[in-house]
């Protein structure tokens, strides 16, 4: 099923809706529960439900069905208690440190990379990423991510994968110029890391059907920057599965129900299938032709992300953001 | 006033309870808020009913006050979207990065440190540690924090003070074995970070008096560990102010009502005020007797911390947590 929020004057959560599986319809389900964060934490006794509804509004069955405006639509779970931010795709990792001339981790192949961001309020995935300064280096990084349910401490990757209960795609905003003073600190990314934004909708497993084996999405992320194509790399190429990536931050603590684990940058070694991050871009131009011809985001650019499942169909709903300028 | 939380069988904020300034008796305020996460949200417009039930509770006034029972305490504020932990006592930076034998931050003068830790379960105050692993090196921090209202991206340092509405203490929980190897992947702290436990009580700055003045908490910080004298360092030697250190965290992202911000460990040059951790007292052993003599925590050992005013009351209630030894 396919699961979103819509913007509220009532709630920072949103509300909770159930999205046709065409993406144009959906149907407000107060009574099973307020918002998305909060189905999350009972989602044994909600799933059902959900479910029921999800087939009705297939069906034209749903009572009081509205059109989806693209405008009402926060991000598919608008805050939540931690975002885990993996970096899995071990090709980025190479291309991001050897543009800040960083060594690699000696742990690179045997312990995933993770920090947590901001969860606190993301960004609507229409909504426009807001820079007080444009010597930060602004960056977009297309990513996919699941959504668990409580996670216990000391999980195996095996079981971690049993705990996953939706899954998003993400624009994780990033500030390069502001990384290298941050990581040399030893503390790691803050500053760098502002409010990402989130698909529309969050979708169960049976919605990605055989794209979902191995604890990874086998599907492309397109991702078109100011119009045009700039990124189309498969998701299939995390170095570590999802299953890992929850064990790894579930190593030492508790999982809230409602956690988000991230991917990291979508990148694969094709060069044909261009870039999920202006970073990587700019590096592959420093290598292949001497010199940086990219810059990072200005004031109006736009980056678009969206994933289409074999059939064409576009499985998490479009992120659209416009860079702009907010006076400090 | 005095705010903290039950524990709840229906919500994991808890129950929002009002405290006398004994700290024996409290009040249940349903009808204003139901947790404190949700009053700090909507401030304004609870404060007044909070205040006004404080006074009543202190006068012998309030229906329906019950005796405080510990063990129905939870963290002032059980979970939240962001905890922003600084490192503003320079001290502590110089002792801990010297028992790692790692280097200063190029920036430890002008640029706060500051991560981003687990706040989606706090430990109650008198809960156990879990730990999985002796391995990991378990060691306290004691620290002084703060609880803000909703902050907007790019807030001054000045601006930022008028944003904090209530104060804590906290027990940072950290894995010394964990940090190098994490630090050194370049991605911060994420595993050596677990769960910390808050206060049960949190405090507005009237309960201070003139102890918060300049951004600064002017009073010792009690530590004992295993029933000894351990520290008693005073957190007015913060580096940074909380204004600094909340402007530093809204630098590019607004944060959200609730957000907690961290002192860091608590730590005077004054080696006869003890240490609020024991990383700081095994560089100590180090540097003055050429050996370390004291372990990191093991099954059972217990910490105690807490903050007196100059009249000896207890500010915040008493943090005593024991460790405790879990099956992977």
């Amino acid at each position: 099923m396919k699961l979103g929020s819509l913007k509220s004057a009532k709630s920072l959560d949103g509300e909770l809706i159930v999205v046709s599986r065409d993406n144009k319809k959906a149907v407000k389900v107060p009574h099973v529960a307020p918002s998305l964060r909060e189905a999350i934490e009972k989602w044994s006794q909600v799933e059902k439900d959900l479910q029921k509804t999800y087939e009705d509004l297939n069906a034209g069955r749903a009572a009081q069905a509205f059109d989806i405006k693209e405008s009402d639509l926060h991000a598919a779970m608008p805050r939540t208690w931690l975002f885990a931010d993996g970096s899995a795709f071990i090709h980025h990792i190479k291309l991001v440190r050897m543009a800040r001339k960083a060594e690699m981790p000696p742990t690179l192949n045997t312990v995933p990379l993770m920090y947590q961001g901001e969860c606190g309020g993301f960004l609507a995935p229409t909504e426009d990423i807001p820079q007080v300064d444009f010597s930060h280096g602004t960056d977009f990084e297309g990513e996919v991510a699941v959504i668990t349910d409580f996670v216990p401490m000391s999980i195996s990757a095996e079981d971690a994968l049993k705990k996953i209960r939706l899954f998003i795609i993400m624009n994780d905003v990033s500030l390069r110029g502001l990384i290298p003073e941050e990581l040399a600190a030893g503390f790691g990314f803050f500053q760098s890391k502002p409010a990402s934004s989130l698909s529309p909708f969050a979708v169960t497993a049976d919605e990605l059907g055989e794209a979902w084996k191995d604890g990874r999405i086998h599907l492309p992320l397109e991702v078109n920057y100011n119009g045009a194509f700039f990124g189309k790399a498969n998701a299939k190429d995390m170095f570590f599965h999802f299953g890992q990536l929850i064990a790894h931050a579930a190593k030492t603590r508790n999982l809230a129900a409602g956690t988000i684990i991230g991917s990291g940058t979508v990148s694969n070694e094709d060069m044909n299938m261009g870039s999920s991050c202006l970073a990587e871009k700019r590096t592959l131009e420093q290598i292949h032709e001497g010199k940086i011809t990219t810059p990072f985001m200005k004031d109006g650019d736009t980056v678009e992300m969206k994933m289409l499942n074999s059939k064409g169909e576009n499985i998490f709903g479009t992120i659209f953001q416009k860079v702009r300028s907010v006076k400090k």
